[in-house]
């Protein structure tokens, strides 16, 4: 075996232990969420702090970053194969970022997040920002040493959005979502003037749990997801977690009285779940083995829940079926219920929020993140201002900060620059169902007849198999053959809501 | 700090680590048994190797062996508390177990191991013992290996013994079990004469599952079982483990055609959840937070299956109960339902075997196991011996391998030195059960009446709490004044079958 060949191999040995700790930290985490028992709690916080703890150790390592700089040498680095430079690029990437903040420091960061997300947790309930701002301050602070240890991009902004969305920036967000802003609003406008607003009496119902459960499980098998491969649980927040390629597993929450709620979360999480089954086997035990980016993650997820399954050609095609489990109770036509699915109307809640003005709230949180961290707002200000963009995009005021600037736990724990992952997964659903429209002849026969497989099929070769082994932007431009593009989601929320709303 | 106190803080986070280790590998295993998925098992086994491999190293490293030497030495050892001082000698004793087998050798023998128990599941399946012979000929001899390394004690087999029965010797166990046996085999034989043979028919009709599982949660609550530290799952073949002491699983297995085979399962495996949920506080995070031996851990599952769940005062409080569960289905009266419930008949499969006869099992392995590690018994001959053996103290000759030599999976994988543990488990629990009707007034009158909370307590004060802070033979000495002693099972067993058959 050469020099090469052996660092080659300890450094990937390497890497599938770090994968192998994600794996083990991937189930603690999935059992504390979906059943684990009450009083068990406070010890497997204490054995999840452990494992993780190893697992920095391992991945911020001297020895690791000898092995990274001997791959990286002129002539080796050339050597390797593709998989193997992208897993020498990637893993810099997270090593030079690791080792920049001091262990100390990190740990004073996780305490004073830990601390803050439970006094946001209490604050929200109270609808006390001034008790929640000391604490909120921290954590900007310690983001703010951060991007001051990892060193400012063209904005610092930049430098917290390339986590979530690798190579992102605020000149080219800027862009995006001034031109969605810009679009959206008055589409908006003239959907809440139409006088054909869709009913949704019907939807608010007692709707039997189980036949709720079998219903969500007949779709995801019709999507194609992979029940060998994966199990569907409940919890009280859904999510998707991917353990390892052959164990992909996702969650969803019943609401007795809305019966497409707990549909749509499965559907949306059934997306996530797709893109991790269907990575290619040579990624397997690599960290490139998991979806790319989360704008791009976030794109599966939507394009299963908004695209296909709020689609009218889906409904046409289940509609009956879902009629025939809840006898009775669903006496409307298939027009009326896909009308009452899709539903706009401007709203104080994010998470409750519709297709359409979710980006507004999005562009909001964007706008004002860059304020933080570039703009010189202060905490104190955040409440006005946030209610102020609040009346300029969607026309209302929170009457309160609990319905307003309290409302996400993403700020709470130092996820600055995560929220612009959702818009940018919207915008890359329309556009990669824009090309699938071209290429995939007759995709909206297919989904009126059921024959899903296709489109997974087709996801899982453009998309799903190549996990992290192409960049988001790389990605794009090989599936749509340009960059992001707003314009797509544009004309996909404009066609579909001139018709719903008659326009 | 003094330099002791710094020595023991890093000695003791050390086990803290393991102990975060081996949770995190319980419910790895867990999750392997309950309901992973199937196409992530291959993986999942990788990381489940990488874990293991990573406490291992942790456990055997030379630093820790260095803070061993300085917490033992004279002077040092004395300032501990009892609680270090117990750690500190445990720690020692698995220390040394585990350094002196070479890494290479172990990982050969586990690769060994694992093919065997592969080989002799297909071969019991064929009933080729012949096939198997050279997979169990390669594990016997890693075991004679370890022997050696280890350095045999009086017997080469009491080496064997010590790992999982601390302390237990053959010069010991000849005595106990040639005494049980004595007075077993004409019992048996006494019971198998009687013209007072119980009616079983009545126990196998269709009985619903639901109801089972919803009977089963019920006794687990009446026992005392925590459901806020743990829960009750299914697995093909029941087990309990815990994770930490508020997070103690269970799982049972229901057969539709049979009404109290879930039901004792549930019972035996809710006996060591018990013990494990009741382990003091103080030895929470370190390894002393377990049973103390196989055999106490046994104790606690047959004492609550066996002599509390099928006794007749138990049956006398919930036999209505269960009947109003299964209307017109258990139409007989509460003396045939116990008698049914506790017949005696030797048979040839020991996890098939009654509480009685089920102990002439255990001494056929024991004395098949001395023969094969001091007695010069060739593979060859074990089936040969096994159906001598069964013969003579059954009275029954299997009628293949697959019913005899083959039907276990503890030699395959190596577990030589543990089937003593099941009897010893029955022996400590008649002698616990001998003081407990001494000291618990109206014991008895108690389960009749359904209070079980006092017998759990009273097993929480007088073993459980300690965990493995008593050594077993410390344990039966100060919890019964007395050392092991088989009369106590001899005299449960004749007192209660002589009632059941009219001896």
């Amino acid at each position: 075996m050469s020099e090469q060949q052996a660092v080659l191999q300890q450094f990937r040995e390497t890497i599938h232990k770090i994968k192998s700790y994600e794996e083990a930290l991937g189930l603690l985490y999935w059992d504390l969420r979906t059943g684990a028992p009450r009083k068990g709690m406070d010890t497997r916080s204490e054995s999840i702090g452990m494992v993780s703890g190893e697992m920095f150790k391992l991945s911020t390592s001297p020895q690791l970053g000898e092995w990274l700089s001997a791959l990286e040498e002129k002539g080796s680095f050339e050597e390797l194969t593709e998989i193997d430079q992208r897993l020498v690029s990637e893993t810099r990437k997270e090593y030079d970022r690791s080792v920049k903040i001091p262990p100390k420091l990190y740990q004073e960061y996780v305490v004073a997040a830990a601390q803050s997300e439970n006094k946001w947790e209490e604050a929200k309930a109270q609808n006390d920002f001034k008790g929640f701002q000391p604490y909120l301050e921290k954590v900007i602070s310690y983001t703010n040493q951060f991007i001051d240890l990892w060193g400012a991009k063209a904005t610092r902004y930049d430098t917290l959005l390339d986590q979530y969305e690798p190579g992102m920036t605020v000149s080219q967000l800027d862009k995006v979502f001034g031109d969605l802003r810009d679009k959206l609003v008055p589409l908006s406008a003239a959907i809440a003037a139409s006088p054909h607003q869709p009913d949704t009496g019907f939807l608010r119902q007692s709707f039997d749990k189980s036949a709720q459960k079998s219903f969500s499980l007949y779709i995801l098998e019709q999507m194609g997801y992979d029940f060998e491969a994966g199990r569907l649980d409940e919890s009280a927040h859904p999510f998707a977690t991917g353990l390892n390629p052959g164990d992909v597993r996702i969650t969803t929450r019943y609401l007795e009285n809305d019966v497409t709620s707990a549909l749509f979360g499965t559907i949306h999480e059934g997306g996530h779940a797709l893109y991790e089954q269907n990575i290619m086997a040579e990624l397997t035990n690599t960290t490139l083995c998991t979806g790319t980016s989360m704008g791009i993650h976030e794109s599966q997820s939507r394009f299963w829940e908004n695209v296909i399954g709020r689609s009218r050609p889906f409904w046409e095609r289940y509609f009956g079926e879902l009629q025939s489990r809840f006898p009775g109770q669903l006496d409307v036509s298939v027009d009326q219920f896909y009308r009452g699915n899709n539903i706009v109307s401007p709203s104080l809640i994010r998470i409750e929020a519709d297709e359409l003005t979710y980006n507004l709230h999005i562009i909001i949180r964007y706008e004002m993140e860059k304020l933080i961290f570039d703009g010189g707002a202060k905490v104190s200000d955040l409440p006005e201002l946030w209610n102020e963009k609040y009346k300029q995009y969607l026309g209302i005021t929170p009457p309160s900060d609990a319905e307003g600037v309290l409302q996400d736990v993403h700020w709470s724990g130092g996820a600055f620059g995560y929220f612009p992952s959702y818009s940018l997964g919207n915008m890359y659903a329309a556009q990669f169902a824009d090309t699938m429209e071209k290429e995939l002849e007759g995709m909206w026969s297919l989904v009126g007849r059921g024959e899903l497989l296709p489109i997974k099929e087709w996801l899982s070769e453009r998309i799903y198999k190549y996990g992290k082994l192409r960049s988001p932007s790389e990605l794009v431009q090989s599936v749509t053959g340009k960059p992001l593009d707003p314009q797509c989601l544009v004309d996909y929320l404009t066609k579909k809501y001139t018709d719903i709303y008659k326009l």
